[in-house]
């Protein structure tokens, strides 16, 4: 079954395969200094795993979704929490987990990203893997309240058919790496639009220097938002020249009904409120690429630090570091500018994309974004 | 199966059978005026469906959990939304769906509480009832974020088996009725411990009038959390005095590792922001029985109103009707007397039960607290 | 001036005297162990200033106000902030500077409260205090935005006369002492009401101990709110038995329209995140005794501590202690018993006082009180 | 003394005179229609009312602030209040009154805009005008709770000499008028500074329909936020290339230290919560100028609507109109296109001023900005 969809993977595109252009490398110009990956796994430990499944065998259960994982610590990622954050730009969308997240500061355990309908699946599915691993505790007193969030592809996917299984969250989390992350239609960002061409899984990050100390900033996002209209790629109007295959023309949708989620992960040692911040920043960085939020959008962020490793054991007493209200502003910059290249990486990954019913997605075709970042004097050397 | 599992009902208890004495029934005094029901179903409209899931065929697997659904507007609940509004007093718990409620204001079909390691499945479950059911609208575009909560029943119930399963939400769902609720070890409180006594389901109501027109705010709790120290009913320190049985002297649990779901129902005109008023004065009716809001404890509540059914429908342009907030005091207090009489309610419903691993939790035994209400001047007639 | 209003204070009481008996002194039963002063100045560090105006002279304007101001760390307040946070259970109120407060996670400079109607003057005067000590720092780059918070007296006092001034604010700021703290009506609590009898400043602490640390938890309030109805007091519903001069008989005032500000303050070491917990406890204390949180309350509290001296400096990187998220629950209980005891020390400390336009507020009868506890099962022995 | 600070603005400039440009005028590209002023003030209704305080007489206390009110509802301001909710994007700044329009769905009165330091006497003269004016209603019973906004220009003007007085307040609340709003260095907005160019007040609107319904936001600015190096105007990445004059090169100061205020005004029926929902938007235009809300910035944003004049009443039971959530995105975009251009109005009504200490800020040159719009593809026809 695996080969199956690996098979309709190279047939169908959707993703990027590796060596495919990504936005800097097309000449879209950005502010900032990326880390080697330019990926959210730049950040020293955080693992990325991706299930895609992809099946047109039966017409009528056009399969077009996936799982994406990220453990901000690796394999370490159960027994060690991180400090976190999270922010609602608008909440048309699901993200279990966030109330322990909010409450304790913590993230205890893994962020997977899936479709709308398959949240419950994989949530279940993230404690049973907790179980199998051995648990939270040797007490056999333990309770997991897993982060799942979610975008909407029932344009592409048949969505109602929940065709993600227990197994694909294991695949998930049992096959995340650092390294290169996957972009485009892959993992839970398989079927994802994204202002109206082929969106699905970006990142990208940036590294700053506070007081001689490094810190790196990575931003992983799911992008399933955004108008055509409303596109701007380096501040240029992209998206009031491609004219051709706007999926809302299709009356039944109406305007913007897709939702992004974006996770911010840094190794800077932040405190729970202090990422609560960064993940505020997230929407600067997405209203950059034109977003206004629609209605129909769950635009729900999430920021951890993986540093501060013994502080979050929750002893009686434990001692944190932390970076300093007054320096921080380039956190806040590189969450931004890694946010705003993340969403570009996404559409630059996006392939031409059958799904259900026929309905039919196009790629952001590479050519054109270049015409028109050279007309506006945008396109960058490279 | 089921008979199995109504034959275990019989003999395990857990939830009061009808004709059982309640609260009041005791002599436990109130202030204000209950509807005729006592229960969130005096709010008209409102259906509660309970399915209780008994089962110690393996003594490994003893299964001592459930599911409680909660319909603000019986069979019209998946067409109707309802105006609606959150609180999060202590969030280490889940209940799915609340961003979307938050942003939009309104709650989008039922509310269902369960154990904590079903959430997911319970949430999926409610999406596939409503696709059976002919799904949210024609276009076949649209998507579910259902309001799913819990409390945790591991010590009772084996929550790592998964237990629970789709058929058993539709149970709930297709089940639910207007009329008495079912209180105590029942539904989704059915492996639930409250000042460690056996806890659970518990529902109560007020009825106010407000310039000449009567409203009702009716009260569903799952009751999971408190110290046995902490206990105070009608204002009597009956947890100092009842000290046997004590769950938390089992050392490996600590000290507060309990939830509480807290479901406030009226039929009331209130705009979503004054719901999220109601849900938190829910708070202070706990905090009269003794909480302290433990940091193990998932104390999250949600207020609907079942008035402007038509305002609900979303056209683009609505009337709703609103209480002043001028007037609105009846219906602050009157959640409060109903919350805590709710819980009582549901200690008062509560039978002795033996779970997995030999473990037992004791009701909380009448006479005994009848004594002390009358050694304190506080037992009323009846 | 100032000698007129210290007669005025002798003669018309107000304000409990030193050797005044306290709650406990007439046998309220409270659970925990308070710090040797009961006071929030049991916290070390935090020292408390008040002024009280009273000024009888002009029957039109006659005055009942003041100003108290909490100082976290003393003459160290605004050098070094403290790490807080807020709750708000029913906004009808006013604490500036809490934007900051939140976003930052500290508390810069004291706490400063006042009545409705001079929340203004009193910022401002902040400030200018600030500025006449040599301001924040050198540059001459800086800007303060202080925290004052209010409830109204505008039953007793002229509140529309406008009579605290910035001096009020400097004398307040400038006394600012440890040691026992004058309860009742005196500072900002001057005027003030609460459950219809004469309320005001009241303190109370609890000594926690937390794996072998010893902390406390000091709380003060401002108390100007709730019915007769609802009051009581250790269980016992003491406001349905004392009937006599009841406020809100009062037509024109209608039901619940006053407030409470709680302010609470520990040497444990917590997080800002974690402060928000503590201040979400007062609500627990104050359902206690009875409130509701009326419509016409502004119930806002805020909660900081005094460790980590270190870690506000905001260096570029600071390291901060925190007690864990398991240990935490003797500071929640704390906070919640401390809030109640300095609620009925609030109205044990107040005197029966004339104020405007002949208005008249009963103080709390002691005996009465006594009578009722013992017919109740509940006076303690003292 | 009001002819020498007129003088004084003739002279020195600051905020911009009748028929001088504003950004469309210059050839700036927006999307979207603005309303025939293109100000907040073409939501029928809607005044505006600005005192500008300019003094050079004494070269220690160089005065460059002022007063800037919003009155929602013109004269009816103080009788009928307005259904409104706030956003904080980064809290480094004030807004007394939120917590009650939080709390109650309403802003009661104006919204007043000024320097930091001068907040507290702002708000009590708000106050004091209430009362000139007969106060809120006939009992004498009534409090008042104003909103009030600041932004810092210590860096002209000579904040902490405390020049604004109570007068200034009424007479931005008395002369408040429709029509024209004028821009730039003027009433709040005098002292200003945004991108490091000189700042202030802007505004613009958006006339959208919404099934047939023709409705306006209107958004009006006090802008003082974001370093030289963000800026982008229309997308152009104009603060990379106008180098001269950037304030923060002056050590002294740091990274962004900044703030904006953002007032939405719309005439379209909006519940209190979808309101919330306004105010959040106009961070998303905020970011397409290229602010990351540094942590020096008070972002705090306020939205409200002058519609269901009835249902403010406060009656017992009420009716308001909505607009639907699924037709709502036309005033999310409008929000978004005015904030962006209402602070490009801000900077392009700029001019430069001296201020304290030799200080001086650049106003942002015209033709510079054209030849930068013009060079990247950007310059409109006009």
């Amino acid at each position: 079954m695996r080969a199956v969809w690996l098979l309709c993977l190279m047939v169908l595109g959707g993703a990027a395969l590796a060596g495919e252009p990504r936005a800097r490398d097309l000449g879209v110009p950005f502010d900032g200094a990326p880390g080697p990956l330019n990926a959210i796994t730049d950040v020293a430990g955080v693992t990325v795993g991706q299930v895609t499944l992809l099946d047109s065998g039966d017409p009528k259960h056009v399969v077009r979704t996936g799982v994406t994982a990220i453990l901000p610590r690796g394999r370490d990622t159960n027994a060690l929490p991180s400090f976190a954050g999270t922010f609602v730009l608008n909440g048309n969308g699901e993200m279990t987990g966030t109330a322990w997240l909010e409450e304790s500061g913590m993230l205890e355990g893994p962020v997977l990203i899936t479709n709308t309908h398959s949240v419950g699946v994989v949530r279940d599915a993230a404690i049973a893997w907790r179980v199998r691993a051995g648990g939270a505790d040797a007490s056999g007193y333990w309770w997991s309240l897993p982060v799942v969030a979610e975008t909407w592809d029932g344009y592409l996917n048949d969505i109602n058919g929940f065709h993600v299984k227990p197994e694909h969250v294991f695949q998930a989390l049992d096959g995340a790496r650092g390294g290169p992350v996957e972009e485009g239609g892959v993992g839970g960002g398989t079927g994802m639009i994204c202002h109206e061409f082929k969106g699905g899984i970006g990142t990208s990050s940036r590294r700053v220097t506070i007081d001689d100390h490094a810190y790196t900033v990575g931003v992983l996002v799911q992008a399933n938002y955004g108008t055509r209209d409303a596109l701007r790629i380096a501040g240029v109007p992209v998206g009031q020249h491609l004219r051709e295959h706007r999926v809302y023309s299709d009356a039944a949708l109406g305007g913007d009904t897709g939702s992004i989620i974006i996770v911010v992960a840094t190794d800077a040692p932040l405190l729970p409120h202090q990422l609560k911040r960064l993940a505020r920043r997230a929407a600067l960085g997405l209203a950059r690429n034109g977003s206004y939020a629609g209605n129909g959008s769950g635009d729900l962020f999430v920021a951890f630090s993986t540093a501060n490793v013994e502080a979050v054991r929750d002893h009686a007493l434990n001692t944190a570091q932390f970076v300093g209200n007054d320096a921080i502003n380039p956190l806040f910059l590189g969450t931004v500018e890694a946010t705003e290249e993340a969403i570009v990486n996404a559409l630059v990954a996006g392939r031409d994309m059958q799904g259900r019913d026929g309905h039919y997605v196009l790629g952001l075709p590479h050519a054109a974004l270049q015409d028109l970042l050279r007309r506006y004097g945008r396109l960058a050397k490279h």
